[in-house]
């Protein structure tokens, strides 16, 4: 049955009476520099993991601490890796049972980097709190403390069942976390419905958004050798077939000029774009000068929104990274590098499977060097890959969030996509089996891992009033 | 009037007969580590200058010894540079001046590198003598005072003034030297008629030539940037014009797959084959499949001797040296560089000048940004150049060593070239306006700059009688 519209503006009243006490605990947390990445750092991040316990279990949410191994430095020395954190509230066996992500360390971030105030200080100004983890992923985290918290005082029941997992190790990989997940798989993982990750962003800084797809990757080595060591290109240029050559040939040979891949057959295997699908990007909240402005971009491959949107998103790309072994320091040198190694990936979409991908890429190698008829050593190289995600954004997991957008907010989200990839959303996906949501609360200038990071307090409220509102949605 | 063929015999007998003992002057040499490129072991390099002051000395040379400034080391520390040596024995007014150039500096070496024996211990093994300066360059500077020692002890007037240069900078770029010779040029250089130097390689190791041409060299960057910093391949990847992706674009568009250079009019200015030339190519002692086998090349681009020479020395060629700006580690990382500098270089040689190359190439890499039309920001750039050299072989100098020559090994010396550039060449040339000719004394397989270099017994005591016998045929 569902909620009354009247609960739902008991809940957000009562949220918005008690913001300044949840931007103070927001500042208890960010005064905590759990920086994973620095091993110095390590019993921040522990105390961080306890701090969060005490917050799931002052709601009442059973916390198991889960050992985490050890972490092998690059020095040799092992230390402990920072617990995961595994809480549960609720086990009614009528609810469906949701899971929450999210994680508790934070980028490095030191005053000297250029940060207007104490990066572990939270600061408001003009309305926004500044500090590192505000927006990555501290805020989100407590948000869902915050949520239930509210609902539990005002005595409306949750209509779900909850699991957290909390890590303190997504800056660094999320060593351990994956391998935690599927020793779990059918303990603490079984019955869960369906996931929510709040740990991306709003594409814009005016329009809700929920997040529906992630690109995979596929990445590739072409290694070229033309001798046994590197040459003096005075003594040796213009005797032997370069490697260098051979490889700028090869690299000059994967995309046209405005980033089309020129790989065969490459888009047959991309689902084609349904009508459906097209009329949805029409109103989706993105500026294509401002986006070209940020990144100071001297021009974009597309004209509109539409197209350059579906390029990040929904379509494959193809990047050259570099070259390995051949010269890259500043200067002059005048080398015939002996052995180079080009290396580029492709972003992938659905349908495109990397089993699908590596063959046709390859193939396409060898037929380029077939086709050069060059006599130096090739090898194509299928380095790695990784599946893209592609959530059904109208399931009731998506339903619930958009809902409780259109409450919040006074508008339908946008559904969007990523051009990257969230190793974790798929681990996810594959282990429960279920839908698995992305619910971004920051905006796109929060500038999540630079200088200056901040959540709005305006979205740092309406998040909350999203979370709560969010269960209450999936009231059946 | 020509030296009669007894005194040859004479000469050439008395080197024979002390062999032992120039062997044994050679071992005090190497055994002074005199590496100018380790500032440790710069007291080494001074004493090795003195130690040469004395050997000119000791045949009646009159010696300077000039201060060469100080050399600012990497950690910001200044220290001495070794002081030049500039020799003059003979001031004859009706003879000719003969410039003699070598140095007494040495590249690093350590048993632990792979030598088979001590590097600074000269050893003989199978008639080939071990150590480090063996033939670069201190065996070869030695030859120079035995073969006069052996001139004088037999009382044989040397028909010739002689004047000495013995640097101790040249393997750290001869620092100094150039400057010095230029403060000097109407003093101690005015007078010299012809230089001789011995600080190259035949070019197999049967037979002796004599080097007329060194080619020059244009280096190149293309930078081209794409936005304000690195980018996510993920997040970015299909939206932007990619700034690798034109530089590749580029750098595929430089030369043909078997290394032809493919900018309009490049041919155009190299000097014609002549009749002549071709002919003396077809005697040259080069074997194909040692040179491929000696670099492990997997091919070659002609199939000739003449054309594989031809190539090396009298024609130019372009290599791609490496990208600044692109991911060149091991592994994989993601990311769209935003600014990235292709690095390129042409070796040139007559009748092109650096002034009409950098027009062309700079002419082509613009037609080229034109064709591509791509918003991103482009800078091709002429980074530096250097002059080909080529000597007339068939002036009085080269005459006079390809008879002593001759008289030696009992054949015609090869000519030779070499594709790279040894700017001190340049330097005497232009600043005595006279001949330069490159008299080479080790063979291709002496391992100069590597481990286990060595000078074969042989050719250090050939090497002597033919420095003694180019002088005597230096007689009018």
């Amino acid at each position: 049955m569902p909620i009354p519209d009247e609960t739902y503006k008991l809940i957000f009243d009562e949220i918005d009476a008690r913001q300044d006490e949840f931007v103070k605990v927001l500042k208890e947390a960010v005064a905590i520099a759990s920086v994973s990445s620095d091993p110095e750092r390590r019993s921040d991040c522990v105390k961080m993991v306890m701090w969060t316990k005490k917050k799931l279990e002052s709601v009442g949410a059973t916390v198991q601490v889960i050992e985490n191994g050890k972490q092998k430095l690059q020095d040799g020395k092992t230390i402990d890796l920072p617990p995961i954190l595994f809480g549960v509230l609720g086990n009614d066996p009528n609810k469906k049972t949701v899971l929450v992500y999210g994680h508790l360390d934070v980028q490095p971030a030191a005053k000297e980097d250029g940060w207007n105030t104490n990066p572990f200080e939270l600061t408001e100004v003009d309305g926004k709190l500044f500090g590192r983890g505000s927006t990555d992923d501290k805020g989100p985290v407590i948000a869902w403390v915050h949520a239930i918290s509210v609902l539990q005082k005002k005595k409306v029941p949750i209509p779900v069942n909850l699991k957290f997992v909390f890590e303190c190790m997504e800056e660094s990989g999320s060593e351990g976390l994956e391998e935690a997940l599927r020793h779990h798989k059918d303990t603490f993982l079984k019955g869960v419905d369906m996931t929510c990750i709040s740990d991306n962003y709003w594409l814009g800084k005016n329009k809700p958004c929920l997040t529906y797809g992630l690109r995979g990757i596929c990445y590739y080595f072409v290694e070229i050798s033309c001798a046994k060591q590197d040459l003096h290109s005075g003594t040796y240029g213009g005797s032997i077939p370069e490697a260098m050559n051979d490889l700028i040939w090869i690299l000059s040979q994967l995309t046209e000029k405005d980033g089309t891949i020129k790989i065969p057959k490459i888009y047959d295997i991309v689902a084609p774009v349904t009508a459906d699908e097209k009329e949805m990007y029409k109103g989706i909240d993105f500026c294509m000068d401002e986006y070209k402005k940020d990144i100071e971009a001297h021009g974009l491959v597309k004209s509109t929104k539409e197209e350059i949107l579906m390029n990040r998103w929904r379509f494959p790309s193809l990047s050259i990274h570099g070259i390995e072994g051949a010269f890259s320091n500043s200067g002059a040198k005048t080398v015939i590098p002996s052995k180079v190694i080009g290396k580029f990936s492709l972003r992938i979409v659905p349908n495109m499977t990397p089993e699908e991908v590596d063959k046709l890429v390859i193939d396409h190698l060898n037929n380029l060097w077939k086709q050069r008829g060059s006599p130096n050593h090739f090898k194509p190289i299928a380095y790695h890959s990784g599946n893209a995600w592609l959530a059904d954004y109208k399931d009731d997991n998506f339903r619930a969030g958009a809902r409780a957008m259109k409450r919040v907010f006074g508008v339908d989200p946008d559904y969007t996509r990523e051009g990257g990839s969230i190793p974790i959303t798929l681990a996810f996906q594959d282990l429960t089996g279920r839908s698995v949501m992305l619910l971004p609360i920051g905006a796109c200038d929060d500038m999540a891992h630079s200088q200056n990071e901040k959540l709005d307090r305006s979205n740092y409220i309406k998040g909350t009033k999203t979370l709560a509102a969010y269960l209450l949605e999936l009231a059946e």
